[in-house]
């Protein structure tokens, strides 16, 4: 037996949600109709309103339902200082850091082999904002994966000859991590970016 | 900093979903945001449509669009059996097996402590569908836990002096599974209810 068409078309839909597969987009889909129709009823809500009200930030190009998001209209953060990241989730780790400057939200990372080449992941409009703003320093905050560094090393280029600092975030041992556990290439990070003991 | 209104809206309307915290509603929220906002809004139509038009089978109380669902219309199957569950995934989890007779669905099971009681779980409509009907056995495939077991033998008793055939669906091993990892109730079920070998 199969189930009725709009209890199929609701599992289908749910499949949209990652991480969700044929058996749980059941289970979730008869969930929502037996015990909370009216929760479900607002998340449709919500999704319609969000996917249709909410675009990206004009300035920093973070997602924002304004045309210029708050962080970019804030006028107590730090002027001097720009952020690149990778993608809105990023802005949101970076801000639980207590950081106060500005920021810029690539579309992601260059990757020729997926055809994104500088354009498309908006380094023009990275430029821009950098001749339009007054900064001292550009902290480049890509993924330190390939692809982030890659990013990160072609930017540093670009911006050589601004008269700006362009920082990279460090590597290293992550908190609470184990020698014996963590990758070589971190473990050769860690001991290249020593410090001295400040008592 | 916080999400904008209308994001912070969608994360905490994705909660309903099962399983779904903080956490992941915030990674859903922006990855539908960013990378389909086309599935976003079909989910959103689907679940508008489930919630709107997805009503009970008014036979064997299934979840159905139609007031009698496809189950009960079905020409082809023995109108002779009736299986108990105790909720629409049951029904489909029955029909995997190959299964070809009818069903009644509960809603949920007794449990007295939160109020739930034989009205609450709809046994009078269970009682008035097998006079309805012509049964020769009623299978109560409700859940092997505690309150399973204690619905069917309630409804076994109900129907003591009707005339019916009343099974209880079989306790024991599952396959695949190992002895020596398996609770002493099942394996005391799966001895007592041994069976000879048939060669």
């Amino acid at each position: 037996m199969s189930f009725s068409p709009l209890i199929r078309q609701l599992i289908d839909a749910l499949r949209v949600l990652p991480g969700v597969g044929q058996k749980t987009a059941q289970r979730t889909a008869l969930h929502l109709l037996e015990r909370d129709r009216s929760g479900a009823l607002r998340l449709a809500q919500a999704l319609t309103q969000a996917m249709e009200g909410v675009g990206y930030c004009q300035r920093c190009r973070t997602l924002s339902e304004e045309d210029v998001c708050s962080l970019c209209l804030d006028p107590r953060r730090d002027d001097s200082l720009l952020c690149i990241v990778e993608g809105p989730m990023d802005v949101y780790a970076v801000e639980q850091t207590g950081y106060r400057g500005r920021y810029f939200v690539l579309k992601g990372h260059l990757s020729p082999l997926d055809g994104l080449g500088p354009e498309a992941i908006g380094v023009p409009e990275l430029l821009k904002r950098i001749d339009e703003g007054a900064f001292s320093e550009v902290i480049l905050a890509t993924n330190p994966t390939v692809e982030g560094e890659a990013t990160a090393h072609y930017i540093a280029q670009l911006l050589a000859n601004k008269g700006l600092v362009t920082s990279r975030i460090a590597h290293g041992m992550p908190l609470g991590g184990e020698l014996e556990l963590v990758d070589g290439g971190t473990l050769a990070h860690a001991l290249a970016g020593r410090r001295p003991i400040s008592l």
